[in-house]
């Protein structure tokens, strides 16, 4: 069963929205399974000291690698095949192919930073995969871990049922999705295309189709330079 | 006040992980604000609808545009001037430069979609403005809104406190944060880089800089090209 370790200072964000909707429904059914595991159980000290200032000054805190390696130990021991990911905004920008390639896979572990950040020691010395959800900042990776596990399990299998949609979506063709439209036939003056009521299916394929280029054209060209 | 209104089939899952931790904090004092309206309550008929199949066919179903506007109406009335965006796959990619101006303003109004996606003619009608936060596919909106807001409300004033990071951290300076280092001095054999630890502020800002810079040119040669 495809499955999720994470390893945060704060488990109660888990699973938050993953508990709700499909993913909640296939989390409670035990088509996928989470874990959510403080890190500060191995803190050192009476406080459980998770974090130090950084070596060369400056603000904030920073993560110490020892207390991260016991985490990480103690949540994937040796023979946990799963990839270890980061989720960090100096990582490589998660894709809908990286997505698809975890899904394939047994399950992810996500540590998930706050502060200023990890000891830069604990990436190299646990091969972690840093990967990024986009160009901006969050507070922590908790968010960014519900993100990632959330494009991954709406792909399991049974996840998202009879509406198994996500072939023609954004990405999985290279494109951004075509526009969608739904009754009524007319909204406050403005009608439905007249080629999608005229149940030429060939057309609407190709209308739909030219849609999505020219979307993507307009909007993100560099999707079109890809590969 | 800086504040997020929220429009969801799924108002459950708000605060969610923004209840907590500083962002957390910061709402129980009233620092920022964050309400989550049901789309739901503005459905069709006795069993509320909000969607319907799609025009011209295909799997799922699509979100009623006459149902989404009296849901944006009734939350954002006429001299409401916070933005109103829809996350969306197909739009354009959140930005820290966008999160420094959404945090300037008002707020926003965010609508989550769920399903194949909203009635395009709702996005014309009432402005919406799309925004993607990465190029992958979620289950619906939320996850991308909590980021969002993560996002935005961690810059709100009072929000960080002291430990007031955000100025030289990832996207900011145009560059990928440089490697964070605390103790212990020595980890697994790996020891801190000896200029972290020679007391020279200027060597560390520089060393700290060509970090930064050789991480960015590694990883997102195409940050640098950016302007």
């Amino acid at each position: 069963m495809w499955s999720a370790t994470l390893l945060t200072l704060f488990p109660e964000m888990f699973p938050g929205p993953l508990g709700l909707s499909l993913a909640g429904d296939g989390l409670a059914r035990g088509a996928w399974a989470l874990e959510a595991r403080n890190i500060r159980e191995h803190g050192l000290g009476r406080h459980r000291a998770v974090d130090d200032t950084p070596a060369g000054g400056g603000p904030g805190m920073v993560m110490r690698a020892d207390v991260l390696a016991a985490a990480i130990d103690s949540a994937a021991p040796p023979g946990d095949t799963r990839p270890r990911l980061l989720m960090s905004p100096r990582g490589a920008p998660l894709t809908q192919a990286r997505v698809r390639s975890l899904v394939a896979g047994e399950g992810v572990v996500i540590l998930c930073g706050r502060f200023e950040g990890v000891d830069e020691r604990i990436i190299e010395a646990r091969a972690l995969e840093e990967i990024s959800i986009g160009d901006y900042v969050l507070s922590g990776g908790e968010i960014a871990a519900l993100a990632l596990i959330d494009a991954c399990v709406r792909l399991l299998p049974g996840i998202m049922g009879a509406a198994a949609s996500g072939v023609e979506e954004s990405f999985e063709t290279g494109l951004l999705e075509y526009p969608h439209y739904t009754r009524p036939r007319e909204f406050e003056g403005r009608a439905i295309p007249e080629i999608l009521l005229s149940g030429d299916h060939a057309k609407i394929a190709k209308w739909r189709r030219d849609e999505a280029l020219r979307l993507t054209r307009e909007r993100r060209p560099e999707l079109l330079k890809r590969d």
